[in-house]
């Protein structure tokens, strides 16, 4: 069950208006990385974990903590979109910096949400759930979760250069803090995973003989010109502990694929080519 | 500029026919975490990689072959389809086993593609580039390969435990390892990246003054319980080197939010509410 | 069977071109609650109602006038674009109100559709069948009809904010006046099935044992503050008859949800949590 | 804030395991009209309520206790999917039954979710928020939410008839209670806003001077035949007050519509036809 | 504007139901190149036309025509679902045949329409207008609509292998037929544009100087093995009259792209490698 | 298998940087016709070509070419950003011209890729792989090529009227040639496949029985007016060698279509029109 309360976790209060920075705001709030993504994420992640309820409470204490960042955000486009000039068409044919405005601001906010927050990201797509992960595997989601923290603090330091308000800065600034606090607990358990699961490759139970060990360690020349060979990935020791190789000039073991004519029944081309 | 080689990376030959196990197939094909995504993920963090050539390299190594594996499996999908009962509907009112393969397997098969792949996961959902990511930030964009591939390897294997055909087998046990591999180089390069930006923080350019730091390391417990309290990401050395603290209570700092009442001209409603 | 008949149902001549309006009337035309919406709403309907002509002619009248509606503000979109602004990039260099508009218009109707109207709405994005809702239950589509016109109207009423264009708003007016009628036959079409049936909840059919009734009429304060108990939504009469209670601390009747520990051949992560 | 309590609303243990089932339950859990979608539609509607403190805590009240019931509903595709046949290959080849069943479920729910639930429909398409609405305008939000109710309870009515578990049922009997609550209290809240608001016809704030009054209250006979002119939408009191007509040969009053031909510049077709 | 008239353009009765077929024949409904597909299609390319009224009104006929087609095939759907054995649980277990039938239909049928077609394909995913092409140039469009005609049917074609009932096949038999009508009026049309217009690459209207002339005509051997160089397409007359030239070892002209460095203020990674 | 060389097939360098142009440019790349839909739609035909080697490698070569067309005008998009002013609000503010620009450019291409390309049309929704087409059938699949490069030519004639720079010119009348070359090729291939399978109706393996010969050569008037009577299409000799016919006012031959009622497990509203 879930119970909210009134208050904001944090202050969600702009200098002034702008509508052109509500409309880049969405993208952390209904974008790929934005709160609706983490939050429902962990939310799923932590519906679904099966037996270790240490790590189950920590993706709920998360989880909850998300829904609160997407109301804080929700908040703040709302304020940033009060005074947006959707009645000034007069003013606009003349000022171009309110037709900026006007041909800048995302067309949802004025029609459909009446100056509201969309679920939507920056370009006006709106949230869709093949965004997130939530496979049942610890270790693999922690990794999901590490990026779309990454990439999220990613994008509200863009967002933090893109606007001079002190009240928006405010604001990221304690996105920012908890981005990090969530990088470092998501790398802590994968860290804890890592060790008690005893490996680092995902998943860690697949046997050894279901895996054709010959090709695990083994980077190919896809992309011409070996800058690549440079990299630690290409000799020495790999973090699963075994030896990195370098294959210059990959070959096929596969040989040539030829599919059989397709039966009469799915009137696909006959063969003509002979 | 790319060129394709005829030649399979390796064997995509089935014992025999199998129109559900294609169906299923197709998540590692044209699902979320497919082959389909991580070469577009690849190639455009790739094409968008400004400097660092030898980063740059390796990315598009591993891109060109994903392709390849676009191309495997994609093979693997059509040999499966052969022989699918398609046109036996006589034989299916009366054999149940024919008839739950008709009922089970993907209608795009027999309808759509003739009996070919389709770009689409195994529950028929069109590949969707909202997918993938290519932030510019290589860090990040690790973390997102090291997910990729960790996810990946993870579908493989349950797929792997779906069938008894030893020829699928074989393919699936040469994915296992080039994920193995993919996640140890994916971890490699982290590793070289954390260390020579001198930080696990990402991005590692914030400025301390952006940040709220009073709130970079709490663990807040927004979930009843507190199992979570238990781990070690609620005391002691986080990996950034600061130390998690943990709030049995959090409390919000940002006040009710209350909005301004709607300007007439967004025709909402007026305030009723006294 | 449909027939096209040429004249359109209402003006739709614009004063001048507006190619930054013809971004944002797109709203309607392919929005969520846009004439696509609708018109594809109610012929899904009437081709889905089983028995009930009356009903199922309403619907179908319905249907094919918002088809005509389509048509209308498709061509008030392509006179909007006429002369938009798109070979003039010296002038917009130096103009920032044409600058203003190129930057603001949908590239879509410059690229993709030559100065035409797209299905899609006024942030690009395609119209979705996913938007619409046919269920059978005649109640249930009347409130679904009821939601669309009202949201429609709003959305109507928006625009004619955001325009000053008098062939622009006399094509509006209708838009207003139709929305007004259909809001109107969708209550009193309502309110007929809902005496027929003898209920207003939908579906009617249920039997009274197959629901928990100890819950039905209660208000649970999910949300701290209980501004909520001063409604009539509260106490007193429902407008199913019983009465209304009010749960100032909702408590929970089904315990914690602990699932089996993961089987091995999913992968998962084994319990490691003791 | 949102705070997560560990105990469920209400029950959600099957009597045994289904994964048909758990494939059908996913529709009231990410579809159009699960609880993901009423969860994300009253948030948001409560995000942007602008004043009315009133409706806005009733919003909050039911959209914190929807995303219980995402929990509650999750929580049974897991365990409905507990025991799912998913590496019995063997056995599946010669049970038609266990055939039928790995046929029909969701794949997703064995290869990437791992026994758990997935955010998506009954037929694998991930929930989006292209599903919600949050317009600003109460009494057409109320309209949306009586809606999505309505829906929502007919399909928990139909997935009651698809089941014979107890436990399923007695959960979905608990669903129907609260569907059967939030239809009266969002038909109250509609109720006393058309009062307050003194009229029917959404948005109520549209001057009486923009609309083309003369067609507001028509019925146009867009589909041969005239059973729809025996209804009381045809003739009579409208509900706001005006009389209905009924129109049984429509006429077109905005002419045929001609564009001028293509500008040189979009490179579409030069007149050719005379 | 648009006029419906309640007679069926053709027969839309099965035999029998059959709630399998039902899930595939929304293929042709509701699917990339389905009824929905052919219809929006056409009406968006006659709404958009400028000049040219006798292309606009063949348009038009058809896409009228098409909206009768997703008609009978929706009547059709509906049909076909009488009688799905969703209430029959019990006898679904011990009956495979029926267990398949439930298994294997779209459990949007049973939940959401109500045994009623969707406006989807037939795996379930709702309709795009993503899916139709309307780009205001007529040779453009025409082949646009010869290949949604060609894929249509060829569509038609292999749901008449799925079936054994002789009223569907009635149906798919008018379906063919209408499909070669409009795969030869597109061709018709085009042959006509393109001698019109005096030439067969689209657009017609670029400037000699604006194409790189010397890369127009070269066929780039990009796939190892040289079995395209035997084609009609590799040396002689081209269609546009010019003569095919073959390049067995394609080279790049345009160096090897290296981007600048990222500024400091979109915080992507550093320059590192050196 | 796929290999990377790193040369460009051609120059993609601006004169200077135009953050406008490289959102427009975006449709050519992530758009419905865009680079990325050709490449993959071959790849994938290429893929589950059936015999017909051929053909094959024709479909594999150009895939293959796509694929460096991707990379192209990736490239050209990340330059075009170079020097975007998304760390100008204070200029922006006070200068309309850097307003225009940050109000008009895409903001993914600020805040998640950081002046990268991303794998989305101009008006920033994602690719998707529900664009494309892979029908195992050749000629069908040839008009789809040939539609694609003709609605591809038509979009870069558009982008070629939309800018003034010669580096972006110079690389569009490359992209202008190929898609020549495209157009002829796939016009090529289509003659030889109608030639070789002696009809130009796909697919041309139908049984005449199977079709309702009366319906295959008749334009229906459907839509008032008979402009589209004049056309070669409505009397004389079709591209298949039969005779066109035009029918004036069309007919019905499927009666009325009345559906049952719905049985009562469904929950749909009982009979009560009579
Ligand atoms: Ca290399
Ligand atoms: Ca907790
Ligand atoms: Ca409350
Ligand atoms: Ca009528
Ligand atoms: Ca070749
Ligand atoms: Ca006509």
């Amino acid at each position: 069950m879930f119970f909210h309360r009134k208050e904001l976790q944090y202050h969600a209060k702009p200098e002034k208006s702008d509508p052109l920075f509500a409309k880049q705001l969405q993208e952390i709030l209904g974008g790929q990385f934005g709160e609706m993504s983490v939050a429902m994420q962990y939310l799923f992640q932590g519906f679904n974990t099966r037996g270790n309820e240490k790590y189950k409470d920590l993706i709920m204490d998360t989880g909850a903590e998300e829904l609160g960042h997407v109301e804080m955000i929700a908040t703040m486009v709302a304020r940033l979109l009060d005074g947006a000039p959707i009645n000034e068409q007069e003013k606009a044919a003349k000022d171009p910096v309110i037709g900026a405005i006007m041909g800048g601001m995302n067309p949802h906010h004025a029609i459909v949400s009446g100056l509201g927050a969309t679920p939507e990201n920056s370009a006006g797509v709106p949230w869709s759930a093949g965004y997130i992960i939530a496979s049942g595997n610890l270790m693999a989601d922690m990794r999901a979760n590490l990026n779309a923290e990454s990439q999220g603090r990613l994008q509200v330091a863009r967002l933090y250069e893109l606007t001079e308000d002190r009240g928006v800065k405010d604001m990221l600034s304690f996105l920012l803090a908890r981005d990090t606090m969530h990088q470092n607990q998501w790398m802590a358990a994968l860290q804890e995973l890592e060790e008690k699961e005893g490996g680092k490759i995902t998943p860690t139970t697949v046997p050894a003989e279901w895996e054709a060990m010959d090709f695990s360690h083994k980077l190919y020349n896809f992309s011409e010109g070996e800058d690549s060979a440079r990299g630690i990935w290409a000799s020495g020791n790999a973090p699963d502990g075994h030896d990195f190789q370098y294959e210059s000039e990959p070959v096929g073991f596969g040989g040539k694929p030829e599919l059989k004519p397709a039966p009469p029944y799915v009137h696909s081309t006959p063969p003509l080519d002979k």
